[in-house]
């Protein structure tokens, strides 16, 4: 199946963390880069997940929001 | 400004496609590592996006899907 | 590939709107049974949608509300 | 209320299983064709949610993405 | 119809800016208090949505994130 | 940390109730206009959320959906 979400990035499972209904999995993308997904434990099973085992994170563009650091202010104490 | 969303990734600005409303902005976390967003144009202004410019993705945990490749099928060829 | 989403409705594609950015994609599941998805134009290319050929529907089950219509009211009328 | 979401599906409650704080309600749009959504228990109870009664899946067509099978591979075995 | 999402604002349309094939629908909730919403043009339609007419905001409870203001970095200016 | 979210609505917090992994955070944005947020128990944790505390609930433009009530039908009962 090849499906129309603009991002698909190729991670390791570095952690499944099962809850009552969904399971908390971090993908690890690179060394440092990490993205946490919340899915049902029914897709865990489905999909077979484990720690370790190869895996996308799919992420529609529009669900991506842009976020900047504030500009550091010029701190004048003239005292 | 500190935020709920469970992903905030830090990038620098690759690319910013500008459409009419919408803007397809692209950031890099890492060398081959790219992510998209799609924002508005107004939003893109507000937070002064350049391309080089450092950014964060900010993505929520529920919005993001797990996908596994399918098992490579076993090709039996008996011939 | 495969993928945690819960819902992923097989049907053909019915109608492909072009817009300048993003496409509206109408899914015919069954007679009478039809659903709109809007996804970037990039998608529609990199799958090579078009009309007639088969396609699914995929979505997330925590982005589906359920809505009930309202209790028909008692109408008194008692002329 | 009429609402802006561009999928209105009518359907049947087949299934209703009850988590601590969601709901997985299963709809059946026809015969063969389910579509599940997960609500919060309070919005069960306050819509008076049954098996057997009609409701809709109502779904912004921006959360509904599109997948294709991957072209069948010519399978050369000529042996 | 009575809908699951939790969160359902009264509000007066204030602003409807139409782009191409989306609006930008501005909604006064109260005295300062606006929200924005970007549906299709046919949704607009659909609904008869005009400035000063009553309207509802509908919002998914899990679409909803939570930020703070960073705490005050307490300024030391022992001059 | 400044975000591309449209919708950046201050208010006060009035209640959080936690489940098992997820909690429920009503915010108080004027007399009578609450919002309700579901985000996980490790966010409420990390930004250090309690009650009576200012906060400000952040939903991107495209998640805000639009309502109306039916126009009321003239009832014709002349009897």
């Amino acid at each position: 199946m090849k499906i129309s979400a603009r991002n698909q990035l190729k991670g390791k499972i570095k952690k499944i963390t099962k809850g009552a209904v969904n399971s908390e999995v971090t993908l690890e993308l690179a060394d440092g880069i990490e993205i946490i997904s919340i899915i049902t434990n029914s897709s865990v099973n489905n999909l077979g997940l484990k720690e370790e085992k190869e895996a996308y994170a799919i992420i529609k563009a529009s669900n991506v929001m842009i976020a900047v650091d504030y500009p550091v202010m010029p701190s004048v104490n003239a005292c």
